[in-house]
């Protein structure tokens, strides 16, 4: 038996109870759901950082320089991994999602628009320790670049 | 009109269609959904950087040591992500979840296994050129690392 099969089994032991069976064998259906779930899945992770300092900027909870610089740092991650999850072309299935077609035509664009989020939230985490006025601005500007990209790819609400 | 409110309304005019209303005026019951929904939402996007790689362990795709390297590092920035999307404590709310009780009573241990993810996922980056030996046996330690943390504190499958 081979090293190489030996880590194999390891593998494969370890994994089957992490990967949820949707990973091997899944209908195109099924791998067209699995994709919007991830995206709406990121999108909310995103969220999830953002929003604190949505509550700062709203005068909800004091600033926190820390939690923006933190918190921002995250969505600078984030935001490159959106091409990644929006990859798969999910156009001609039948799926509940506020995904714009023109996504799938303007791939290029829409991974520029992602990369502006990251610069503008990476610039944001550098400015938070420069204080409340400059972070809020920075914060804007992050803002912005969210809009930029739903004005174009995504159901207006 | 202050510079400072100014900024402010170009904030939340950006924001107004960037984030669900969730964020503001939610009740208890609704942020806890939340929680979840974003738990799942992070692990699903871990899961999608996986997914290849489990690929290629099984010898279902070619061995590609620069998707390894870019799916692992992506693995490593989410990991340290999963003890922010899992802070708030969800135990008292009656919610479809797999996450078990005993993560709010061991938050440290939850945070170190997440962390051990992350260190993992970094290695199996850098060891993705060394080939795929070298590649899978970081893989497995990955795949360990995930089981760990499953094993304690998700519900068993």
């Amino acid at each position: 038996v081979s090293k190489k099969f030996c880590f194999s089994l390891v593998i494969l032991t370890a994994l089957s109870t992490a990967l949820p069976t949707i990973a091997f064998g899944a209908s195109a259906d099924e791998r067209a759901q699995a994709a919007v779930d991830t995206r709406q899945g990121l999108l909310k992770v995103v969220v999830s950082y953002f929003g604190p300092i949505v509550g700062m900027a709203r005068k909800q909870i004091p600033f926190d320089a820390a939690l923006v610089e933190k918190n921002a740092a995250k969505i600078a991650q984030l935001a490159p991994m959106i091409p990644d999850v929006f990859r798969m072309d999910t156009r001609a299935y039948d799926l509940e999602t506020e995904a714009l077609d023109n996504i799938w035509d303007n791939t290029d664009d829409f991974a520029d628009k992602a990369a502006t989020v990251a610069e503008r939230a990476a610039a944001l985490s550098a400015a938070a320790a420069d204080g409340e006025a400059a972070a809020m601005k920075a914060f804007g500007a992050v803002g912005a670049a969210c809009k930029g990209c739903h004005d174009e790819y995504r159901v207006q609400q």
